[in-house]
This record gives structure tokens, C-alpha cells and sequence, in this order.
């Protein structure tokens, strides 16, 4: 048994219902995620895929589901929440949760599956790995005397919040 | 001259916006970054990190300036927009460009100067780089039955709104 007491702790009604949350989005015309955040053994939000219901190519699942628990919480940080999806995260998504420190990440379908199904990741994934000059839509740094101005009105700020 | 053709064109003004949006946004509480959205020559939206002041952890000026300009345009794509940043975009933000797909970014301050006060994103990088289950927030893939079922509702949708 030794090892198994690192495994993280998961409840798969929680995924269940994130799947559930996808199919039922599917039947209500936007896309095939679904997310449930949870803290202490319950629900505390949901989140279904909004892109194009919402026209916010931002709005897929987790984003909404993190957003939402967020509100509920008050505060920036997922602390001790655990997030379930129906389908492994996409870079940004693994981005926000990076930003929002949930406890744990659980999720059912894999990228391999999201894929036979039309949403392929596999190319944003490659794109960061890049330069950002080498991408295939062009991100260029532009030299400006300014460029510094934010960040040392942002130290010099003595009751700043820092996140 | 020859390969100076494919350079992007951008304009000086908007990144001076974007980089006063940020400066203006640490004096009202916010994070230390700006962006501004364009299309044929004038601004569509601006943005500016609320991650604090909303209590969201995905606010980022990017992410803000993404969802308002796609409000402004009635659509999900940014297609023939261009993004100008405070700084260089973080991963989520980078995840958010490609699936808003505008046609350039560009951006002033460096990672370097953004990690110099005190916001590092290549913890995140090199996260994104690794296995699911391999990260500092544990991500499992967990078996279910019906991870499939999103997918297959959705390739049964004749009217579906691919994206």
C-alpha cells in the first residue's frame, strides 16, 4: 500500500456531474466540456463551456467553473478546492489554474479524445513552446522608453496586493 | 529591404495606450498590466488585470481586453484585430490569444523585467511542459464510462456551432 497514500482523494460523482454538465451544454447548443469545482465534499460551482453562446472564445468550462467558484469564495485563490472536467484542460485553462492554485485537478476524457472529435490542443501546445517571434500568429516585442513605467508604479505602491 | 515586407505593422500609439492603461490600473488598485484590442486602425476594447479587484484569477488585461472586444464585435474570433500588450502574455493568455485568433500581438515589457517585479511565469511554462500527473497541482486522469458521451453528443448535433 505504500505510495497510494499520495494519491489525492477524488469522488467520481463530482466528474460524473462535470460530464453530465457537458452533455447537458451540448443539448443547449454550446460546446461538449463541462467543470465542478468543489470544496469540503461539496459543489460549490459549475461551469459549461460558453464560447460560442457567450461569443467569449475565453468561456470554456473550467475558465467559467473557476470564475464562478471564485465569486462564491470571495477571494482570487482556489485554496483546498478540488476542480473536475470532463475532459483534460487545453493550455489556457491549464494557465488559469495555475493562476487559481486549486488543490487538485480531476478529469475524464483525454486529450487524444477531445481530438477525434474536432478540438485539437496538440497545436497551442506546440505554439508556446516557441518563440514568440516564430509563432504562427506573430508576437513581437516593441522597444518603448515606457515599457517599465507599470511595474515600478506597482513597486513603489506601498498597500499593493500582491497575487 | 527584402524580408522587412512580412513585419507586422503596429502602431506606436496603441502600445503607449496599453502600457497607460496599466500604469492607470496600479493607481486604482489593479495589477501592473494593460491591453488594447484594435481593428482597422482604432481601438475596439482595452483591458486591464482585475484579478484582485474582481476576485478573478483569470481577469488578466489580455483575457479582459479579449472578452470585451469579442463583446464589441458580436463574435468569438478577433479575426483582423491586433492585441498591444503591457507585457508579454502568460500562458493562460497566450491560450486565449490562439483561440481568439487575432491577426498580431504586440507587446513592451520583456518576461524578464515582468519576473523582476515579482511576477515569474516560468514556473507555469515549464508545468505546462510536463506530464498531467507529474505537476505541483496533481492532475489525474480518472477512468469513467461516459467520458465519451460529451463528444458523441456533440458529432450527433447537426446544427452545432463548430469553433
Amino acid at each position: 500500500m505504500i505510495g497510494l497514500a499520495k494519491r489525492p482523494k477524488m469522488d467520481s460523482t463530482f466528474l460524473k456531474q462535470a460530464i453530465q454538465v457537458a452533455v447537458a451544454n451540448v443539448r443547449r447548443g454550446g460546446g461538449p466540456f463541462g467543470a465542478v469545482v468543489t470544496k469540503d465534499g461539496a459543489v460549490i460551482a459549475t461551469g459549461a463551456n460558453q464560447v460560442t453562446s457567450a461569443n467569449d472564445p475565453t468561456a470554456h468550462a473550467e475558465v467559467v467553473a473557476i470564475r464562478e467558484a471564485c465569486k462564491a469564495l470571495g477571494s482570487f485563490q482556489l485554496s483546498g478546492c478540488d476542480l473536475y472536467c470532463s475532459c483534460e484542460p487545453c493550455p489556457m485553462c491549464l494557465g488559469a489554474i495555475y493562476w487559481a492554485r486549486p488543490r487538485n485537478v480531476f478529469f475524464a476524457a483525454s486529450q487524444e479524445q477531445a481530438s477525434q472529435a474536432g478540438f485539437d490542443d496538440t497545436f497551442i501546445y506546440r505554439q508556446i513552446e516557441m518563440r514568440p517571434e516564430a509563432r504562427s500568429i506573430p508576437m513581437l516585442r516593441v522597444d518603448d522608453p515606457e515599457a517599465g513605467a507599470p511595474f515600478a508604479a506597482w513597486l513603489a505602491k506601498d498597500d499593493r496586493t500582491d497575487y
